[in-house]
């Protein structure tokens, strides 16, 4: 089968490797029908993420049909449509029995594309099937499914749970990539009073008003005084950090007001300075988190009702499944292509339109 | 009357000053009975609060007796014993509505020995005092009451419920002083599995034992070692930092297993380096704040009927009022006097015992 193989920093390819094979009695393959780029398949190519030895094949996102399944796997069978989670839950140690799948010390966890090889290829190995896949069904059967393998589940947990949104809150949204904007949608199901979103990119600050923030700061530095104009000099009830360098998160903590929560979803390479000598007594909360996607069951069953219809406008590229290294080009250029997500592979429905759910 | 005087850095008496008078409506003058000194007491005199002006008198902890009160003022009359909590909300702002007192934008707060004149002194007068004063009846009329100003609440809040303390947890309290150990009889409340207790001094963690730890670790290094070989080298649940320095609060990071709480209580000068390029994917909550005294009513009331029994165990010092300058003195060189709290003034009954509470 084709695939795209990581050979160390700055190098890959879309080329030719062996198939996969079943391994493990819980594994299930899955033939790619529809897979993504992420954020951090850009940090591994840079080498920043060590654990990745060349020779693996990336992503960890994906919309797939079964074709063979381990003896144990119950869940799922061949030609089961299934959606691919960038977690695969041993369900078995004491992380995966509290849910934090993502923390996962049996085997598991974040696993695709990263221990072993991931889902930008033809085929996939999918361990610990039974939770790691998820069945797919009408609606959500469509293009914008594959968000929900790592975007919004991360969006949603690790940006709006974790930071508690609640009814009548301020949230600013601090990076606007495509988890800051699934972490606006989703703040919007709490009816907060206004979400502020920060941005370097015109282009992203336009897609988060489609995605529901109610301002927009555009910001070359900090971004605290017009966040202070927006909030009455408050500052804000929640902030969500989703870029992962050390000025957004420590500009982070200057924006929430006294008793604020920040949400930190970014991924870091660097520490950051914690101003506790004027923090200490601000009663904030700060948390970090990696998805543990224990969501996703909830977000596939909205998405098949419509309740989130903006997912599918942070898709702006398709692509050929074998057209990976043009989608890469693209993904990677995100401030001159204007690129969110890019999709790979056929939907087997069409796009759910965005404007119209009546649609569907 | 007589009172300490702070007179800038380094600088302080126990002089003569004007009688206190009622200024605004809401005002009552207190005969303080008991007072006490507080690590911040000491953060004052060595000149890093600059909100403390010279001529100021210091302390914001007291029982004592009401001898006047403003127009305004309902719940307390001349006679009452009371305590003067730390906090003086005013009760109408945004944040006194939340209960968040101690982020007081009206006018109060932790005004006493700060911004206004304190408690160590024979008279105090205390603002808001309908919100700022607690009655006290029957066995919370003892000594020990005055460590419900400050010590108690602020472990409490900020440390055990900021941090979330559930039945199971391991929880680690970094820093054995007055508010520490308070820490440890608090989470006691919630019957976790296990309290580990870090600190320098051997005497501290004697205390700590008395107060409920199960484990203590000296150290003069990083404490994580020695707390991991006691969690499996998983790390705890829960982590509160009650020492305020760049070096605890981040060991204290390290030592919260994924998943885990830090709640910091410490007072801090400086800022602190935060290990995001670790512990983005930690699934770590850390929380900080200032005591609200929201929880003093429940603490007096456990207090009363016998659920704190060893706070009196925290006052290792007693001394008559105007022998202020020597318990400062006592205090402030706790390392060789082994001193944790002193108590100036004298009780109006006796100390409860802290091993037979049949005998109150």
């Amino acid at each position: 089968m084709k695939a795209l193989v990581f050979h160390g920093p700055g190098r890959s390819s879309w080329e030719n490797v062996p198939d996969p094979g079943l391994q493990e009695p819980a594994d299930a393959i899955v033939r790619v029908d529809t897979t993504t780029i992420c954020g951090t398949d850009l940090h591994i190519l840079s080498g920043n993420v060590p654990d990745v030895r060349p020779g693996t094949v990336l992503g960890h996102e994906a919309v797939g049909e079964v074709v063979e399944t381990g003896d144990e796997v119950r869940t799922v069978r061949p030609g089961d449509r299934v959606l691919v989670s960038c977690v695969s839950p041993c369900g078995r140690c004491r992380f995966c029995r509290e849910q934090a799948y993502g923390q996962c010390h049996g085997g598991g966890g974040w696993v695709l594309g990263r221990l072993i090889d991931g889902t930008q290829a033809e085929y996939v190995r999918v361990p610990f099937a039974d939770l790691s896949l998820h069945p797919l069904t009408g609606a959500a059967d469509t293009l914008e499914a594959v968000l929900l393998a790592d975007v919004f589940p991360t969006a949603y947990e690790v940006g709006v749970l974790n930071a508690g949104v609640r009814p009548g809150d301020t949230v600013a949204v601090v990076g606007t990539g495509p988890v800051g904007l699934a972490a606006i949608a989703t703040a919007e199901l709490f009816s907060p009073a206004r979400i502020i979103a920060v941005d370097l990119l015109p282009t992203r600050l336009e897609a988060a008003k489609r995605l529901g923030a109610d301002a927009v700061v555009q910001t070359t530095e900090g971004p605290e005084p017009l966040v202070d104009d927006l909030t009455g000099g408050l500052g804000a009830d929640v902030v969500i950090e989703a870029v992962g360098t050390p000025a957004s998160f420590e500009a982070c903590t200057r924006m929430a007001r006294p008793g604020g929560r920040i949400a930190n979803i970014g991924v870091h390479g660097r520490p950051v300075t914690l101003h506790l000598e004027d923090l200490w007594m601000r009663n904030l909360t700060i948390t970090t988190g990696l998805v543990d996607t224990r969501t996703t069951p909830t977000l596939l069953s909205m998405l098949t009702t419509g309740r989130l219809p903006a997912a599918a406008s942070l898709i702006t590229h398709t692509f050929e499944l074998d057209q990976m290294e043009e989608a890469y080009d693209v993904f990677s250029r995100a401030a001159d292509t204007g690129a969110l997500k890019v999709a790979l592979g056929v939907p087997t429905r069409p796009l759910v339109p965005t404007e119209t759910n009546g649609e569907k």
